[in-house]
Parts: structure tokens; sequence; C-alpha cells
């Protein structure tokens, strides 16, 4: 047992190598142990490329017969993809006892993948790390099981739980290492939604500006098309989805907009429905978004319950003012006996900021 | 060094069993070592009663030729007060080395106590935990050097910075332990200081209620004595003053609060002026004092700048809403390049809440 936790380790070490580039597809680490030792090794670097079990038997350069797979997620037993299933390479490679950290959540695999092994004889482990594993794939975990991103509020606010002056002014609330973080988790996740009364007010390019970051696709919500044609978010790259009321679509600012290759998605009712967005993005595959907006949008990603967890940066600092921008506004608010609880509350020191992250309770 | 180190820290630790009920005299402890070994003990108890050197000579049941003392403050030489000077007793004592934590900021002592057993040839060592005897004795520091109390704003707020519902509703936001913890320093500050908003709206006590823990006085900003006679606030005991302004002087209701034994503090100004106030409490030899208003007093504490320490109590909730109250008010705001900065900053769980404690740079 305390091997096991020490290789299931080291395959979530490998596992996160992959750095958040899999999307749709998990991040997964394996290790193949004999007599001890790890014989070989390997992680899924990209959806298309080998899976993490494939990989790490394809690479052994000695006889696995006997041996110990150690893989962080449920091995996929469908054909509904690129790659071939990894329980035909696990049972056709002589390993003997396969340690996962989590069964895979994807309907199509969920318990089939392992069932398929012990009907083989190949005596499985379940649940070493479990947590963790399913900590690091909590945006594949969400999209597989709803077909919707897992969604991140993220707030930066003072102590007070402003996040501008009544003027606007809010550059810059947080340090430097804070916002460097921003950056970090926008090239983590697909996506990033915000909407025309940050973009007017700050033309933010909302890339991620880290050495080697991905940037994420930005879904802006512009329901009248007030955003001017030469602010940033309207000039890819990096791709934008401008969502857009249908009563503007024959406007001609979409086709020029769609000229540049932002795509337009159109919605009918009064406020855009969140919930519908949020399925139409998981249809374009995006697996997880940061929200990155204002007070009302804030308020309203909360009350739509479209919103997984929370990051909240807060510095140390107060600028007080009743008018000032309240972190999360709205004409509407929760009594307190029905407040949107979070939990699993992590705090962490960025710099003299503080960090609170926590999930959103789902009722 | 070592050993100093060993003893200091018994010499804090009797120092804190006097569980902050010596104002207005700061928290001692004090250690006398011979031989290695722990031979006497004191602590100061209460003003009026002896000091913790003298209390540790005086129980001593061997002679203290050669011994070291320890103490957490400077021993006192001035004789401005109830009890001898202990320098006297410690240079009467044999007593040939004293350790102390940090100097007595008061204006009669500072530096002069440790002056005076040097000349007596007495070996004298500072600046051992200095950091934490400073600590233990801010309220004591504070006020000694200014005359006007140490002051702690506290702010119970949900995650988002909200203090209430746009209608009020603000029970309770923080949790149980959360409240036991306010009721713990309401127990250990000399007063507390509220205004009439929050008290019609709830009507608080604003008393201690753990087991064996002293009431503050309460400080009721009332300048048109709106708080109906019935309300806890104007029912002592605990000792209320009632901040008034002048106009209302002759209304009948100041000769009822008076016939209650509540004091009357009036002042001219539009606005009660807090520096004018915090001097006036000193007069009364309040060291240390509470904030516990609502968003207003919040933010006019603040401009007033006489707020030394903030104890913000987040609880993991979100209540949104533009009209909710902020955490801190106002008709007046900081730019972000000025606002007002919080240091020293520490983080604790409370229960499910974050209790974020920190200091207010002075400019």
């Amino acid at each position: 047992m305390l091997d096991d936790k020490f290789f299931m380790k080291r395959a979530l070490f490998l596992a996160k190598k992959a750095n958040w580039r899999t999307s749709p597809n998990p991040m997964v680490g394996a290790v193949i142990v004999k007599d001890g030792k790890i014989i070989s090794e390997g992680y899924h670097k990209k959806a298309g490329l080998p899976h993490a079990e494939a990989e790490a038997i394809m690479s052994a350069k000695e006889s696995l017969d006997g041996a110990t797979l150690y893989v962080t997620l449920e091995p996929c037993c469908h054909r509904d993809k690129k790659t071939p299933p990894c329980t035909d390479a696990i049972i056709n490679s002589g390993i003997r006892r396969v340690v996962v950290a989590m069964r895979d959540p994807n309907p199509k695999v969920s318990g089939k993948g392992i069932e398929l092994l012990k009907n083989y004889g190949i005596e499985v482990i379940e649940g070493v790390f479990e947590e963790e594993a399913k900590k690091l794939n909590e945006f594949y975990i969400k999209y597989v099981t709803t077909r919707t991103p897992f969604v991140i509020l993220k707030i930066a606010m003072t102590m007070d739980g402003k996040i501008a002056t009544p003027r606007g002014e809010s550059k810059w609330i947080t340090s430097e290492k804070s916002r460097k973080l921003v950056h970090l988790i926008r090239s983590r996740v697909d996506a990033l939604l915000s909407a025309c009364g940050t973009v007017l007010k700050d033309n933010p390019m909302f890339t991620s500006r880290i050495k080697g970051g991905k940037n994420p696709l930005r879904v802006i919500i512009d329901p009248e098309l007030k955003i001017p044609l030469d602010y940033h978010v309207y000039s890819p790259p990096p791709h934008t989805i401008a969502v857009v009321h249908e009563t503007k679509l024959h406007d001609n600012k979409v086709k020029i907009l769609q000229s540049r290759g932002v795509e337009i998605i159109s919605f009918s009712s009064e406020k855009v429905d969140l919930q519908w967005l949020m399925k139409e993005l998981g249809k374009r595959e995006i697996t997880s978004l940061m929200i990155e907006g204002g007070s009302s949008l804030n308020s309203y990603a909360l009350w739509s319950g479209v919103v997984d967890k929370l990051m909240i940066f807060i510095a140390p600092k107060i600028i007080g003012g009743a008018d000032s921008y309240p972190s999360v506004g709205g004409k509407i608010y929760k009594n307190l006996n029905e407040a949107f609880e979070i939990k699993d509350l992590k705090i962490k020191k960025i710099s003299d900021d503080i960090l609170i992250e926590g999930y959103l309770k789902k009722a």
C-alpha cells in the first residue's frame, strides 16, 4: 500500500507535466513497475496523441509479464475516438495488476474499463490518491459528465470587497504576482468570459502573458455590439466569440467581425441565458472557462448557477465608498439563510495579497 | 542566550495570565533564575496590585544574591504611582543580571529604569522576544505614548464584502465560533464604540458573554438621542457613555440617562470628531477600544485616522446586491494609489470563517 502510494504519486506528477494542454481530454500519467522498480513511464501530452498507459507500455524496454501498472485514471475501453482502447493494450501486455486513482466519469467508460480488466484476470486496485486525481481533472470531470465547461469565477478585490472606485478605477487592485497567477490560469482554461462593460472600460487583451502560455478563447457578451472594432478583443488572434442579441445580427459590424474570424453566437431572450451559453460552448469542446468581469456579470453568473469555483484575490487595501463597485453587485441579493455558500476553502498568500479558493455548494 | 529565551518565554506566559485585566497598566511577567533554576515567579495581576518584578522578589524563598531576573517590560523607576519603583527592589535584592524583553515606552521610564540598574552595576540584556512583548502590550504602548486608546476596527462580512442585506439583515453573517471570539476581544478591551444606526437596527447588548469575561464600557455615538430609553445600551450596567450633540443637552432624555448612570459627552461640531473623542476617552483611562458599527462608522473611523488594527471576519457566503451594505461605505472613497493599506497580515481559520488581522499603515 505504501508502495502503491509512492508510484501513484509519480504517476500524478507525470500527469501534471501535460500542463493543462490535453483539453478536451483529461491529464493522465502512468507508471509501470516490476520487482519494485519503475521500468517505464508515460503521460498523455495532447488530444490525438497516445494515452498515458499506451505510451508507458510502448516505451517499455523489457517484458511486462507480471508487472503492475499505475495510472491516474481508469483505462479507456471504448473505440469512439482516434486512439485504440488502452484496456486492449494492457490485456495484451502481460501486466497482471492495475492500480487506478479514480474511475473515468466519462459515461462511455465509468467502470467498464476496470470490469474488462478484471474479466481478464487482472487484479485492479482503486482509489489510491483519488481526491488528488479528481482535483487535477476537475475541468474534465465537469465537462465529460455535463458537456458544459467547468467555470471559475475570478474576483480581484480590496479588503472591503470593492473591485473598482466609483469612477471605475481598478488598475491595479492586486499585486503583480497575483496578476501573473491569473495569467497562468488563463493559460490553463479553454476560454475566458467577459462582458462589454469591462471591455469598454479597460480594453483588455485577455491573453495569457506568460512564457509559453497558450491563450484562452475569448467569449465576450456584447448584446448591442457596443465594443468598438479597434478594441483588442475584436482583433483576433486569439479567437473571439461575440455573444450578440439577434436583433443586431444584420448590423454591418457583424460582417466585419466575421471577416476577421470573430465567431458570432446570437440569442433572442432579453438577457443572455448563461446556462444556454455554457451548453453552446460545451458543443465547441470548451471544457473550462474563467469569468473575468465586473459587479454585474459576477452577480449574474452566480444567480445563473453556472459557477463551479471561486478564486478571490484580496489586496491588503481599503478604498471604502458606498458607490465603489462591489465584487458582486446586481439588483437582486440573497438573504443570509439562503446565501451562496462556498466550501473546501483554500487560503494562500500571494505576495501581499490573499487568495481564497473555494467551490460553490450546489443546491 | 538559549536559556535567556527559555526563561523569557516563561515570563511572557506568566504575563498573559493577567488576561488583559491590568488596564491602564501593561501585562508583565517576571521569572527569577539562580544556578539555571527558576526560584521565583510573578506577574502583574491588576492595576494597584504589585508589579511582576516586585511579586517575584517578594515571593522568593531563598537569597537572590547573584540571581538573574527575566522581565517582559523594563522595570519602572518612577514614584508617580501607588506601588514603589521596581528598580529599588531589584537593586536591594542582590539580583546581578536583568533580562528585559522591551523598554517601557512610558515617557516616565523609557530607558531610565535600565540606566538606573546599570548605574548600580547590574548587567542588563535587552530585546529578548521584544516583538512578542510589544504585541502583548500593544494597547498599553499606544495609550502610554499618545494618551488615546488603541483602536480595533472589527468587521464581520460575507466573502463579497457585505455586512448586511439592503433590508439590514446581518444576523448572523459569521459563525458562532467567530462571534465567540468577538466576545473574547470585548472582554479584553476597555471600551466598545458604536453608533445609533447599528443600535437602532439590532438593539445590541454589546456585552462580553463569555465565562468570567468583563464587559467593556459602551461608547455610543447618538448625536440626536434617537435611541429609545428601553434599549440595552441605555440600561447600565455595564457603563455607557452617550456621545451627544450639544444642542440636545437640555433634552429631558439626558436627565433620565444621567439618573441611570449613563455618562453624557457632548460635541459642538457638525459630526463628532473621533480624534477628539479618543482623547476624551484617554482622559478616562480607556487604553483600548473596539469599533463595532456599520458601513458609515467604519468609513468614518478610517478617514478620521483613529484605527490601529483591523479584524475582518469573512464568512464563506456571498449575498451580492449593489444595494447590500458594504463593509466600508461612506460618501467618500480612496483612489487606488492612496488606499488605506494594511500590513502585517495574519490569517486564521475560525471554523468555516476566515479571520484576517492586520495593522493600518500610518501615513
